[in-house]
C-alpha cells in the first residue's frame, strides 16, 4: 500500500478532479464503508443514492454529481478504479521460496529463472516451465507440460500431462486442466474408455477459477482463447474451443465439441450442449440452457434459451399459467353456450 | 462404539421408552437395515410403513405407533437421533500425528497446543492457528491466515492469504476459501484483473463442503455467518454476506455482493444473482433462479423464482401449454364464425 | 503409437475395408483434421457432409458412403473407433515411481505389488491397496480404506477413511470420495452435525471425474455401481445408490437417499431430489429437475421433469406465452361483446 494525492491518481487514469486534488488517498473501499483518505467508485446505477453522503475522501464517477466527497471524473470509472487499486494496493505478493527443497522437480524438467516452486509442488518429466512462475504447494504439473512465463498455479492446481499453458496464465486452487474427457464407447451395455489423446491449451492471459474442470480433447485439443476468464467450478468438455476474451461466470458448464467465438459472456450456471456453435459477442443469461447454434451478437436467456427480450416477458408469464388456463376454460364454457345458441 | 440400554438412551435425550428399557443398543442404522441391538428413527412420513415390521431393536419416533420394535418417544426424533449417534458412535477420530516432520510450517507461523499437522500440509508465514486443530495432508493455510480453536481442515483444503477462520470450523476436502473474486475491468475489449483486497471470514461453527469455492472480496469481505453449513461444490461470489445459521445445499451458486439474512435454506443447484438482498428465514426451492430481493420468511421456487404456492401450480402447467394453445386456436376459429355471424 | 495397415485394423475390430487395405495408419484424428496415414470415424449424423472430402486416409462408418478416403465398415463405428485408438495410441503411460521416498505410507498400510505411490501421496493407517495401483501426487487414501487392483487415483484425489474401492477404478484429480454427508439436526435454530457413519463404495470399473464430491452415508453406504461413469463436478448425496453402468455427465447433482437402477443416463446439470426412486434404463435430459419417482425406461426432460416428447413441445411454447395471453384477452373482449349481445 502506498499513498497518493487525488490529483496524482487522476493523472494516472487520465481523469479530472472535482474537489480537493491535494487530498491524500491511501486505499480503496466500497461506497458505504470508505472513510477519509479512501477512494471508492460508482459503476452500478443501483448505488447512486449512496454517493451523496458517502464518508469517502473521493469517488470515481463518469460525471459530476452531488457528493460530500471529492470526485474523480473518468470516462470508464470501473477501469479507472482497477488502475487505482493496482497502484495503491498492487497484486498479491508471492512468497519467495525459490525452488523449495520440499518440492519434487523431475531431473528432466526445465525451469526458467526466478521461479518459486513451493513445498509439495510436483513438476513431472520433461515439463518446461518459463521464467518467473509461481507454483504453490500441492500444485501438480504433469509430464511433458509446457508453461509460459509469469504464470501462477495456486495450491493444488493440477495440470495433466502434455497440456500447454501460455504466458501470464493464472490457475486458481484445485482447478484441473486436462483430465480425461468424458468419452466412452458403449457396447453391449458396457462403457469402454476411449483414450483421450488431445490436450488442453490455455492461451496467454487466461485465468481459470478454483475447482474448474477443463477436459482434454479426445482427438482434437480443448482450447481456452487468449484473455478469457473462467470463474470457479466451471466444467468444459473435451474438444471445445472457447474463443478469446470470453467471460464464463462460476458454475457454467459447456459440453464437448462446442465452438465459441470471441467476447462472449456466459452468466452463472449456464449450460451449453455439445457440438454447437456460439458466435462472437454472444451474451447468455444466468442459468440458461443453450441447445442450438447462436448467431453473432445475440443475447439469450432461459431453458431452452431464446432471445432475451422475448424471454424476459415470456418466462415471467409462467406465473400466470393457472389464470390463463382458467380463462380458456371459462371461454370454452361460454362459447359452448353461445355455440349451442348458434345451432 | 459403546453399548447403552434403551433406557439410558431415553434419559440422554429426555425421551420415554415404550417397550424394553433394558434392551442393549450398540449402534444406529436405517429403518430397513437395522437389526436387534440397533436403534433407528422415523422423521420422514414416507417411511411410516416400515416402522411396523422393522427388525430394529428400537425406533425413535414422535408418538406411539404400532411396531415390533420398542419405541423411544422423543419430541424431536431427528435431534434425539443425532444425540444418540454421537453418544454411540462419536465423531471421527483424527490421526494423532502431532506436527509431522513431513509438514511445512513457516518459522513465523504460530500453532496452538494439541494440533495435528499432517504430512504435506503447509502453514504460511505469520499464520496463527488455535489449539486442537486438525490440518490434514495437502491442506494449505496461506500467509497471515488466522484459524481459531478446534478447527478441522480436511485433505487438500485451501485457505488463501489473510482469511479469518473462527472456532470449530470444518472445511471439507479440496474446498477453496479466499481465492480471487471474479473481478475484471473490461477496457477496449480486454479484461483487466482487479486486485481482490478483501478477505473471507468464516465465523464460528461454519462447515464448508468438499470442492466449494468461496471468493475473497474485492474491497469488502466475503462472510459466512456463525453456524451456517455449506454443502459440496457451492460457489459464493466476492463480497457476499451469508447470515448465521443458513443451510446451502450442494451446488448452490450465490453471486457477488449479495446480502442474506439468518436461517435461510437454499435447495440444490439454486442460483442467486449478484447485488440483491435475501431476507431472514427465506426458503428457496431446489434449482430456483433468484433475480430479485426476497422478503423475510418467503418461500420461493422456479426460474425466475416466485412464491412457492403459486410456482408449484404454475410450473406444473407448462406441460399443458400445447393443449392450451390448441384450445385458444379452436376458440379463435369458433369466434371467427360467431363473430362473422354477428356482423 | 504404432503403425498398422487398414486391413489389420479392420480385422482387429471385425470390420470390412472398402478401399486400400494395405494403407499404413499411424494415428487417429477428427473428420476435419485427419490427414493421410490417419483414421477417423463417423458416428454423429451432423458430420456426414464432412466424409466426402475428408483428407483422412480412412473413415470408420456403419455403411458404404461416398468419400475420397478408404472406409472401414463396422457395425458399431464408435466402438470400433475406441478399439483402434486403444490399439494405436494406448491408454496413458504412468510414471514408474515405485513407492516414492517422498510419499507418506503408514507403517500399518498394506500395498500390493507393482504400485506407484508418487511424491506427496498419503496412505493412512490400516489402508489396504491392491496391486498395480497408481497413486498420484497429493492423493490421499485415508485410514482403513480398501482399494482393489489396477486402480488410478489422479493428483489430489481424496478418499476418506473407511471407503471401499473396487478393481480398475479411476478417480480423476481433486475428486472427493467419502466426505461427510450434509446431515444436520436443527434444534432451536442451531444445526447440529450428525456423525456420518456410513461409507462410500465404488464398485469395479467405476470412473469418477475431476472435482466430484461423493458423500459418505449417514448410516447406510453411498454406492456407485459397477461400470458406472461419473463426469466432472458431480455431487452425490449421502446414502444414494447409483446402479451399474450409469452415465452421469458433468455437474449433475443427486441428493441423498436416492435409488437409481442400471444403465441410466443423466445429462449435464441435471438435479435429482432426495428420497426418490429412478428405475432402470432411464434417460434424463440436460438441466432437468427430477422431483418424483421415475419408471423404468422413461425419458424425461425439463423442470419439473416430464416425458421428453411432451416436454420438448411444451417447453418450446413458453416463448409464445405473451401471444397466448394476448389472444385470451382478445377472445374475452370479443366474448364480452357477443355475450352482451346474447343477453
Amino acid at each position: 500500500m502506498q499513498t497518493k494525492t487525488l490529483g496524482e491518481l487522476a493523472k494516472h487514469v487520465g481523469g479530472e478532479v472535482v474537489g480537493d486534488a491535494a487530498m491524500q488517498i491511501h486505499s480503496a473501499s466500497t461506497l458505504d464503508k470508505a472513510g477519509p483518505g479512501q477512494i471508492t467508485f460508482l459503476s452500478n446505477k443501483k448505488y447512486v443514492p449512496l454517493v451523496k453522503d458517502t464518508q469517502a475522501g473521493a469517488v470515481i464517477t463518469a460525471e459530476k454529481m452531488d457528493s460530500r466527497a471529492s470526485l474523480l471524473i473518468a470516462e470508464d470509472p470501473y477501469y479507472a478504479f482497477m488502475q487505482i487499486v493496482v497502484l495503491l494496493h498492487g497484486h498479491r505478493q508471492h512468497p519467495q521460496t525459490g525452488v523449495s527443497s520440499h518440492a519434487f522437480v523431475s531431473s528432466t524438467a526445465k525451469l526458467g529463472s526466478d521461479c518459486n516452486i513451493h513445498p509439495f509442488a510436483t513438476i513431472g518429466e520433461n515439463a518446461v516451465i518459463g521464467k518467473n512462475c509461481q507454483v504453490y504447494p500441492g500444485a501438480f504439473i504433469g509430464p511433458n507440460v509446457t508453461v509460459g512465463d509469469d504464470c501462477i498455479l495456486y495450491p493444488n492446481a493440477v495440470i495433466y500431462d502434455g497440456c500447454v499453458i501460455g504466458n501470464r496464465v493464472i490457475v486458481q486452487s484445485s482447478a484441473s486442466i486436462g483430465q480425461d474427457g468424458f468419452g466412452f464407447a458403449t457396447h453391449q451395455g458396457v462403457h469402454h474408455k476411449i483414450p483421450q489423446i488431445g490436450k488442453v491449451v490455455l492461451e496467454d492471459d487466461v485465468e481459470i477459477g478454483s475447482g474448474c474442470a477443463i477436459e482434454r480433447g479426445t482427438l482434437d485439443d480443448t482450447v481456452i482463447g487468449k484473455g478469457s476468464k473462467i470463474g470457479d467450478l466451471v466444467a468444459i468438455g473435451h474438444g471445445t474451443k472457447i474463443g478469446p476474451y470470453c467471460l464464463l461466470v462460476p458454475q457454467v458448464g459447456v459440453a464437448g465439441s462446442v465452438t465459441m467465438g470471441h467476447h462472449c459472456v456466459l452468466g452463472g450456471q449456464v449450460g451449453v450442449v455439445g457440438h454447437i456453435k456460439i458466435g462472437n459477442l454472444v451474451k447468455i443469461g444466468a442459468k440458461a440452457g443453450v441447445v442450438n447454434d447462436v448467431p453473432d451478437g445475440a443475447t439469450i436467456v432461459g431453458t431452452p434459451a431464446i432471445d432475451a427480450n422475448k424471454a424476459k416477458r415470456a418466462y415471467s408469464l409462467i406465473e400466470y399459467l393457472p389464470e390463463m388456463r382458467k380463462k380458456i376454460k371459462e371461454l370454452e364454457r361460454r362459447m359452448e353456450k353461445t355455440g349451442s345458441a348458434d345451432e
